[in-house]
């Protein structure tokens, strides 16, 4: 095999570098949860990270990480989702432009957001085709350097901190669940948790209606997504080509779950945690309530990804 | 002046008590609510209390005051809300019998919730009288002990220990606010805010649809609440007799707010801080937002009552 893109000495290096930028999130309990799981499940609340979701580790890292020059040129993404609020405030926070690329039917609360921290919105088609292409011209004409939201192996280190915050604070988990859309948190949580201790089994969490990564972990083969259809917004991207070989390596399984499932999940969390969790966010759960896990995976801990979701359009 | 009900000597005592049979909640703050504010604020989290309300404090202490003979007759009290639940869950894990009067219009999830932690459910008329009535007629035949939502020393001193450990936490507040309804959790917070430091401040908050205790305070005489209208349905009951004493002497003011801003209040803390919080546990936020407070009080407690919502009806 190939070396890895990105390694636990990246974490803890890239952990050192963001922890005065980013919020050290809360792990939560919940004891009816842990009656229906029959586990014990330790959540880590990254929807309580600025932005409210993970995606700010691995924004804040990868801009942390650029030169001098290249800082004053700024930096430029597409996307329509968390990762585009998360380089918009990682590019505020580290004082560089930030040029977002967004589909012209993306919803307005996000448009609002990305525009609240200060970045430049360019508008294209909602197509991958002409937001790769706009994104592209944005780059030639500024300098900007392009970010990519989890193909980018200081994305990748970013989002392996928030497992290595998560098993800081307990150490003895059997078990990590976390959602896999692009791969960016999953690769980051496998390298640290097996690093941490090669026994833990990671698990990647994915909706049956982009199930990429699922096939590919069958095949041992990438497979891409074809037509997402899906509640998890966050998870309809297929698994990268840096991301991949680590999930294939490390993880333990990948689990879908449907739709039902996942509203079901997002329900306990809101009505038994008292947590707005994001349909990508209740995923893991929902795979942790609807798989026969191992019997000896007694103590899970649990990526509660995001909590990014408009009130006004709640799946129930 | 008389002699008050409850001394902060009970509130210490009753924090002994009851601290293995409680939760200890977590303290969250938010930047995006810190600069609306333009203060700090620092979040009790009792909506991530037991049966995820503060009432469980008040009634788990009830319950651990009653004497071995009154312990096997059991507790008994009317309510819709969440003091049916918390007095069911503390006599269960105290366990003991609890009998609950609930109207026979009550919601099925609360009623499901109340029958979930093992109390017999007694149906009556949805009226003051058949409620009362119907207690009374509960606890002869049964010897059980009847345990008031908020004008009962025990409970008063037991909601005062949500105050203790906030302070304990965060010392040096300039003030602390919470939502009152018949002043249970309001009376418990005077008491301890004002003994760990007589310079807080402490603010009551109440919706305008029932604001009884706005004008028990304006007259300086125990008004009552007539047809309450609001949707903070945690706090339509008048301010209590053995409650109302302690407001009095010690609230720095009574704030209202109309249901509007109650209802912006709570999408705030459910889309910045990702918390589900109901209307009523909102509303001390709306009264921070809407009036204008001193300038000197730059660090403000924030006591979040719950959060016991219905999902299927949310108001937007």
């Amino acid at each position: 095999m190939t070396e890895p893109a990105v390694t636990f000495a990246d974490i803890q290096a890239a952990s050192k570098l963001i922890t005065p930028l980013v919020h050290r999130t809360p792990v939560l309990t919940c004891e009816t949860l842990n009656e229906l799981s029959g586990r014990k499940l330790f959540f880590k609340c990254e929807h309580l990270q600025k932005v409210g979701a993970f995606k700010f580790r691995g924004a804040s890292h990868a801009v942390a990480r650029l030169s001098d020059e290249q800082q004053a040129n700024g930096v430029c993404t597409h996307s329509s989702g968390n990762h585009a609020q998360a380089l918009a405030l990682a590019a505020k926070q580290q004082q560089m432009p930030a040029y977002i690329v967004m589909p012209e039917n993306a919803p307005r609360v996000k448009v609002d957001s990305v525009r609240g921290y200060g970045a430049q919105i360019t508008f294209c088609e909602p197509t991958q085709d002409a937001r790769e292409s706009t994104a592209r011209e944005i780059v030639e004409q500024t300098g900007a350097a392009f970010i990519h939201p989890f193909d980018n192996p200081h994305v990748i280190a970013g989002q392996g901190t928030a497992a290595l915050e998560l098993l800081d604070e307990v150490p003895d988990l059997d078990a990590v669940i976390c959602p896999v859309g692009g791969g960016g948190l999953a690769s980051g949580t496998c390298l640290t948790a097996r690093a941490v201790n090669p026994d833990i089994k990671v698990y990647a969490a994915e909706p049956v209606g982009a199930d990429d990564t699922y096939r590919s972990f069958q095949t041992r083969t990438r497979q891409s997504v074809g037509t997402p259809n899906t509640i998890a917004d966050g998870l309809l991207t297929s698994v990268g080509e840096l991301t991949w070989p680590i999930l294939h390596e490390n993880l333990a399984d990948v689990l879908i779950v449907n739709d039902d499932q996942i509203v079901s999940a997002m329900q306990l969390l809101w009505t038994r945690m008292k947590q707005v969790i994001e349909p990508s966010g209740a995923v893991p759960l929902a795979a942790i309530l609807n798989h026969e896990l191992p019997k000896d995976l007694k103590k899970i801990g649990v990526i509660l990804s995001g909590g990014n979701v408009d009130l006004n359009k709640l799946p129930w």
